[in-house]
C-alpha cells in the first residue's frame, strides 16, 4: 500500500477500499503519510465526494486512531449535543444542565472558537476561577456528582481527526461534506455517548449557507451515528440572524444564565428546549419536562453545581468590556435583516474571538443587540452596543456593519424579517 | 493574499487572477506557501483545470523565479527538441548532433529516468568519461564549439518548477495537463532557445495515454512557447510499441551510434529525420538535408566531437551488463503486438531505470528486440534478450512481459501490428 495509489484512486473518481482507508489514516497518524499527500487526498475528497460506507470506514479509522471513552458505570443514560457552530450560540450552556435536571447524563466535551463563530470554552472561561481542562476520571466524577460537564475534549480522543483538521484548515480543504462529518462524528462516537442530538445550522453566520447542504451534512452525520450504535437526531436551525441578544464570551454567558433564570430571549429559550426534548427522547426520557425545570430552577441548581465542580464561581461578577460603542437605529421602521456573518465578524473584530489558535480571547468583548429583526425600532434608538477593551477596534467592526448587514424598513409590517428556529428534523 | 484564498478560488472552480497566480508561485518558491497548501491547490487544478490565460501567467511566474539563459552571441539560429517520454526514446542521441550538422545550434538541457522510461543524461552516462554537469559558461563553450551539447539543467532554471516537480511526483499530481506543459515549458523558455519541436508520446508506453490527451498537452505547450516568442510545433508519434530495438542506456547508445553510421532500425531513423526536419524548418534552415548528413558522416563526427567535449571517449567500448536471458518466440506467426509498457517495465526491473531518484541505475541493463510487430516470427527464435546485472531480477522481468505483451498471431498477414511513428502534427 502505498500513498500515491490512495490520492490516485481518489483522484480519478473511485471509492476507496476499507484496506485503503485504514492504512491511509494509520499510516498518516504514524507520520509515514506526509501532510502534502494527506492535502491532495483531502482535495481530492472534497471535490469527488464519497459514498457512505467511505464516510463510515474513514470515520472508524480515526476512532480507531486512538482511545474510546465508556460511561457504562453511570446509573443514567447519556445523551449529548453537537452544534455546527454559529453567531451568539451560547445553546450549550443552558442545555446541559437542563437535560441533566431531566434526568441524562451529559457530557459535553467542547471546543474553542476560530474565525467568527465563538468557542463554549471561550465562553465559560469568562467565569472566574472555572478550569476546561479536566483529566478523563475528573470529568467522571464531576458527571457522576452533578450529572453535566462541559470540558476540554483530551488528546487521547481520535488524533488523526485532530491533526487533520489542522491540515484542512491551513489547505482549503476544510469545507468537504465527507470530512466534516466524520471529523464531528469520530470525536462523538469515541466519546462513548448513548445518544446525540445534532444543531446544524444555516444561513449566513454558519458554515453551510443552504439548507440543501446542511441536509445533507446531518442525513450523512445522522447515518455514521446510528451505524455506530449511537440514537442520533439532527435539527436544522437558522442562523441567518444572531440567537439571541449576545455575541461574545461573558454577554453570552450572561444570557445564558438569564434563560435558566426562567427568562432570557424567546429564541434561545425556544431553542434550548426543541434539543432538550430532542436529547431526552433519544436518551430514552420521552416524559420528562424541560420547561418545567428551567421554571423550577433545577436547571439552575445544576449549573450552579457543575460550574462549581471545574473551580468557577457561579456568583461571581463577569467581566465588563473597558469601552462601549453604541450604534442607533438608522430610521424609523422595521428591523428586516440583522445578518449574522456580519455580527459575528464584528464581534470578532472587538476580541471576541481569535485569528490564530494560539490567540487569546476577551472575556468582556462582544456585540449586544437591542432589537432582533421583526422589532419595530425608532431612528435615534440604541440598536447594537459594542463592547471591548481595546476601543482602536471598532471602526473596524462598525466597518463589518456597513452595507447591508443592518436593514431597516420603513414601511414593513411587524414580524417581517423574524422567521421560525427550527427549520428541518432529520431522524 | 494567502494561500487559503489562492485555493478556494480554484477548488470552487474559478479562474485563477495574475496576481494570485504570481504570488503564489512567488511565496511557494521562497517557502511562504507550504507544500501541503500547493499540493492541495495542484489537486484542486488537476481536477478543474486552468484556461489558456492562466496557464500561460503560471508558466510566466515560474520562468521568472530563476534565471533566463541567453544564446544571443552564437553566430547560429538555435533549435530544441523535447520528448515527454517513452519506452527506448534515444532520438535525442542522434538528432542533436545530426541537426547542428546541418547549421543549428542545438542546447538540449536533459534530464534523468524515473520509472519505466529512461533518462537522456543515464544513457550517455554510460560512455566512459562522459559527465552530465556543465557550468553555464562551458555549455555555451561546447555549443558554440561543436554545434551540440547535451547537459542537466541547472539549478538556476525555474527553481519552482524543480520544487513543485518533486512535490506533484509524491502527491498524485503529476498527471495535470496545465502542470506538465508549465512545467515543460517554463524550462525551455528560460533556457532561452529560438525554436522548439515537441515529441509528444501516445500509447501506453507513454505518458499520455490517448490521441486526445496527447493533442491537448500538445496544443497547450504550442500555444506557451508562441506566446513567449518562441517558434514551437509538436509530433505526436506513436509510443504503443517500443522505439527501435533496445531500451536500456548502453543499449540505447549503441542503436544511436548505428544511426548516426547511417544504419539502425527504420523507425529510429524514421523519426530522427522526422523531427530534424521540423526543427531545420523552425530555426529558419528549411533547405538543410538531414538524410544527407547522416549519410555522409557529418552528423558522426559532430556526435564524436561533442561527446569528446564532455569528458567521454566515443571509440570506448559501451559497459555490457553481466548476465543475459533470451525469450524465444512462443509460435510460429506474425508479431501483431508488442507492448511498450511492458518492456519498458522489464527494462527497468532489469535496472535500466529507478524507483528513486537517487538510486543508480545500470549501464548494461535492459532489452534487447529481435523482431518488431508486423515481422514473421518462428517458434523457438529469439524474441527479447534481456540484460542484467542482477540475475535475481530476470523473473520480474519476464513477469512484466507475461499476459497480453508479447502477441503472436497465427494467421496474421506480415505488417499486421505496425503502425505510422509520426500521428499528427501541431504547429
Amino acid at each position: 500500500m502505498d500513498a500515491i495509489t490512495v490520492i490516485r484512486a481518489k483522484r480519478d473518481g473511485h471509492a476507496l477500499t476499507d484496506a485503503q482507508i485504514d492504512w491511509v489514516i494509520d499510516a498518516y497518524t504514524r507520520g509515514d503519510v506526509a501532510d502534502e499527500q494527506m492535502s491532495a487526498l483531502a482535495m481530492a475528497i472534497l471535490l469527488n465526494g464519497m459514498g457512505r460506507e467511505e464516510i463510515a470506514r474513514w470515520t472508524a479509522a480515526m476512532i480507531a486512531s486512538g482511545e474510546r471513552m465508556n460511561f457504562a458505570a453511570l446509573d443514567r443514560p447519556t445523551a449529548d449535543k453537537h452544534s455546527t457552530g454559529g453567531v451568539g450560540d451560547k445553546i450549550t450552556l443552558p442545555l446541559a444542565p437542563l437535560v441533566a435536571a431531566c434526568g441524562a447524563a451529559v457530557p459535553q466535551l467542547s471546543g474553542r472558537g476560530l474565525g467568527h463563530t465563538g468557542g463554549t470554552l471561550d465562553k465559560l472561561e469568562a467565569i472566574p476561577g472555572w478550569r476546561a481542562s479536566l483529566s478523563n476520571e475528573r470529568m467522571l466524577a464531576v458527571l457522576a456528582e452533578t450529572g453535566a460537564v462541559i470540558c476540554a475534549a483530551g488528546d487521547g480522543l481520535a488524533p488523526a481527526d485532530r491533526k487533520l483538521y489542522a491540515l484542512r484548515d491551513v489547505t482549503g480543504t476544510v469545507e468537504a461534506i465527507p470530512l466534516i462529518a466524520s471529523s464531528i462524528m469520530s470525536k462523538k462516537i469515541a466519546e462513548g455517548t448513548d445518544s446525540l442530538v445534532l444543531d446544524v445550522k444555516v444561513g449566513s453566520g454558519a458554515f453551510m449557507k443552504t439548507i440543501d447542504d446542511a441536509r445533507e451534512l446531518a442525513r450523512t452525520m445522522v447515518g455514521l451515528g446510528t451505524d455506530h450504535g449511537v440514537r442520533t437526531t439532527a435539527l436544522l436551525t437558522d442562523m441567518s440572524v444572531p440567537l439571541g441578544l449576545t455575541a461574545g464570551n461573558a454577554l453570552e454567558v450572561r444570557e445564558s444564565v438569564e434563560v435558566l433564570a426562567g427568562g432570557g430571549p424567546a429564541d434561545v429559550v425556544e431553542l434550548t428546549l426543541a434539543l432538550a426534548r430532542e436529547m431526552l427522547d433519544a436518551a430514552g426520557l420521552p416524559d420528562a419536562d424541560p420547561a418545567k425545570a428551567l421554571a423550577d430552577g433545577s436547571a439552575m441548581d445544576v449549573w450552579r453545581r457543575m460550574i462549581a465542580a471545574q473551580g468557577g464561581d457561579p456568583d461571581a461578577d463577569l467581566p465588563v468590556a473597558r469601552e462601549q460603542h453604541v450604534l442607533t437605529v438608522p430610521a424609523d421602521g422595521v428591523l428586516t435583516g440583522l445578518d449574522a456573518y456580519a455580527v459575528g465578524l464584528a464581534a470578532w473584530r472587538l476580541g471576541a474571538g481569535r485569528a490564530r489558535k494560539e490567540d487569546p480571547v476577551q472575556a468582556g468583548a462582544g456585540v449586544e443587540l437591542h432589537a432582533r429583526p421583526g422589532d419595530t425600532v425608532r431612528a435615534g434608538d440604541p440598536l447594537l452596543t459594542l463592547h471591548t477593551d481595546t476601543p482602536e477596534r471598532f471602526d473596524a467592526a462598525v466597518e463589518a456593519l456597513a452595507g447591508d448587514a443592518i436593514r431597516v424598513t420603513a414601511d414593513a409590517e411587524p414580524g417581517t424579517g423574524a422567521g421560525p428556529i427550527v427549520l428541518d428534523r432529520i431522524a
